[in-house]
């Protein structure tokens, strides 16, 4: 009688450790349906706890919605649309409001998509879109004209290099949607100017602004360690927005070689600085900083690194390895209810995070970074 | 040594069983607090995921707030009289745009069900509701006069048969609450309409629409077998309709006759054709095109049939045993989180669902259901 | 056999076990991170089931953001300020509609906090606050001239006990936000007109209205015990609206000492009646009405006790004891998925509540309980 009872005790108990097996199955390799289900959750936490700087349209929903478009675009799963749909609805189609910064249309990404997407007649609104950025780019401003005097020395359209995620992506989707190349054409313009700025070619690495762009001055910022100060999340924003760019440019365009090399440039230097728990620290040269992966930066980095690998832009074999190690140590940041933590808060150069700091553009980065590394052979 | 390893072994098992045991109660007998658990948790579910199809007050909506109403109707549970007044407010009382649509009104239901239960002064606006049911009702139109000619040979207001759940019941409703019987006379004239158009009298089944009518010819659309397409959904849409329309509609009404013995009749047909295992499949004569249970035409049988066995139109002895075990089946199809799956997408014909295919108005035609399940003998 | 008895023995111990340790950790003594991890739960069902009377500018929702910023002013946690600036947003900052009534101006206590903390340039508006400010103070109205004659006799602007925390408290914050004494000045005219009308000196109590003064006639409403009518919510109103108060008026104003005394003796009473159990009953001076706890007044009275602790204006030793053990039995009120129950209904005299009932007013006097509890030294 004792093994008998003892022999359905021990089935019953098998049954429950597969599950417990499974659960770490999930995050030690690339099990996609554990991916997907970790995305939702991430999606459904972040629904549920909405948060902006200024708005349901300014940059930080516009990073989170980009995520999320991401998302719907590998999976086809209707609850990322639902949640874009939504959001589009109730901000009545709107950019934010400041129409020559670039942070204030980076929520049209998502418009745009839903236009590819849905064909619902009279749902889609694109015309705020419209006007925003033929006011960013066409109409005179004191940023474009290299009069404004301020401590940063603003000189051009996109002066910081988060600007490259925030209104790129958007003019380059805009362009192929509508079949209107000249907005291709303008953005190679202004990113050209942000480019010679900021990009730092001994270090292939964008500076955040000019503030951190080194003038062998006694007055330069630098590290303790004495280097120079590179935001992970700033790079971050290039990287992520380059592979967006790529994602949707046509490969016959003129300069599409400009954006495929520079993308392949900075995908090779993030490799190398990728420390080895797989996330990348704050301040990249000086990760003992803060010595803790951050997820912003990170999931751009992984959301990145994995197109490129999808795409065959980057070695297979080099990058797999680093995207995993990556996307693993993602996983681990989120919390049980679905919360992405680990999220740099909104800042313009490197701090700390913390298991408890959370941002919707965090949310937007891990959904990004999932949405390519679902794609990856296994 | 044996008696510690077991003391491990059991506790791990007994948390496991306390999991199924659960499960199965709610499931496999009519146990209300457990079909109320289930409700409240598609609800939350639901209100967690907004989806609709062009905006928060189309037909998508009016069917899961319908359902919101009954379900409130029945348990009188402030949970969901919060979520109808949420929805209300933010959608400032408005049908949606299409007046002569009837898709478009059936928003109305929740906001007339609100207006007869919430008597706080300023709070509930029936103006656009009367607007919509003013214009939708006498002013001219096309699809009146019969002129239009499109494919479908579109020649009345309501020329499809999703439309009599959509209009009808709101047109009863309002007659009610506003003491205006001509609102349910005019609903009279169109509904004939409709059934003389549509009404399948051999089949004791609607055609979707025209197009699915057949004229003895050549083109008549089939199914594979051979019969005629009867879509599940679309005379869910009907009979559930025809409940929503008789628990309102005055008893000494001159055609309540007529709406008793369409009901009757077609309540006879649907419970001849429920498969085995409980649910309808999506293709009514031809179970086998897609041969699994779909929820939302189920789920408005599975209100239709048990309202009548309530209301005490239909033989309790009879439909009672096919209500419980349609309920039960229904209630497999809800996932732990609460999401109601295996709803068919929005269409026009049968197609398939699958275990993951969710839609607002899925949740709403579970809500119905339960609604009138909870009120059952036991 | 043993086997068998042993394995029952087990299971039921395991049930037991689990629920003990589950509460026991959360509630028998003051573990903050229990009670923070509590808030954030009541937090987040109440953000998920959206709830008001009229409007989500209105009162109801006046004072479960109040909690909602108290609970920010303590823990700094930013999932409450996005939950704050969420609904300002979708309010547009604007108060409810009836410039002279009190309660369409709770909503600004939350408004101007977020301006307080919130510096970021043209995110907060608070001129729909100032224009409700002085048209409640400075307009004319027949409620002031003591023209108004209905069954309730109101001649005052706050002729209910209730109006004490939804107007005083906003003019005090909104005194100190914007360096303008003269709204303090008004403030304490009114409450003056109030606390002569309402408070009742022998009890140490506030009549809810006029209705409940006794005036020595026989149509005096009284409890079956003879006793007078004192409502438990009504008079957390007052006592969570001096704390209110307290924290944020000047101490060096010249009817500083009025609101001190007031609070202190009130505070002395509501100790004096608190039941053994740690909550209060809907009717404090007939307990035995409804003979259960009731979670908004206690709320507000643990609030209120808790914050003189804490502002060393009572006894530590005194009070510490009956604050823990109210906060404990509040805690206990929280179901498993974050709702708070035990609240009473919207009303203006004791009635009863229960497991099920619930009110984002609740949850708000949940929050502003735990906010001060957790500041409590240990």
């Amino acid at each position: 009688m004792v093994n008998k009872s003892l022999l359905k005790l021990v089935v019953l108990v098998t049954i429950f450790s597969i599950s417990i097996v499974q659960k770490s199955t999930a995050q030690d390799a690339l099990d996609k349906a554990a991916i997907e289900a970790s995305m939702i959750k991430a999606l459904e936490w972040q629904e549920a706890h909405p948060i902006f700087a200024l708005a349901p349209t300014d940059w930080t929903e516009g990073a989170y919605y980009t995520g999320v478009v991401r998302a719907h675009k590998t999976t086809k799963d209707q609850i990322y649309m639902a949640a874009l749909k939504n959001q589009a609805y109730w901000n009545n189609w709107q950019t934010y409001t400041r129409l020559h910064h670039a942070d204030d249309v980076a929520i049209s990404y998502s418009y745009i998509y839903i236009g590819m997407n849905d064909k619902r007649k009279g749902f889609v609104d694109l015309e705020p879109t419209k006007n925003f950025l033929d006011a960013h780019l066409y109409e005179d401003d004191v940023w474009k004209q290299g009069t404004r005097k301020n401590e940063m020395g603003q000189t051009i359209l996109w002066w910081w290099c988060d600007a490259l995620f925030m209104a790129p992506p958007v003019l380059n989707l805009y362009a192929k949607h509508t079949k209107q190349p000249k907005y291709l054409d303008e953005m190679h313009k202004f990113y050209m100017q942000t480019y010679n700025q900021l990009y730092d070619e001994d270090e292939q690495l964008f500076a955040r602004d000019m503030r951190y762009v080194w003038k062998g001055s006694k007055k330069d910022k630098k590290e303790e360690n004495g280097k120079k100060i590179f935001w992970s999340r700033g790079n971050g924003w290039v990287l992520g927005g380059l592979a967006l760019i790529l994602d949707d440019m046509p490969k016959d365009y003129e300069h599409y070689s400009f954006y495929e090399n520079l993308y392949k440039e900075m995908a090779a230097r993030i490799l190398e600085l990728q420390p080895e728990d797989g996330l990348w620290r704050t301040s990249l040269l000086s990760p003992e900083s803060y010595e803790h992966g951050e997820v912003s930066g990170s999931g751009f980095y992984t959301f990145a690194l994995a197109w490129g690998v999808n795409n065959e832009l980057l070695d297979k074999d080099v990058y797999t390895p680093a995207v995993k190690k990556a996307w693993n140590a993602l996983a681990k940041c989120q919390h049980e209810n679905g919360m992405i933590g680990w999220v740099q808060n909104i800042g313009a150069s490197p701090e700390p995070a913390s298991y408890d700091s959370w941002q919707n553009f965090g949310t937007g980065a891990y959904l990004m970074a999932g949405s390519e590394v679902l794609k990856l052979d296994k």
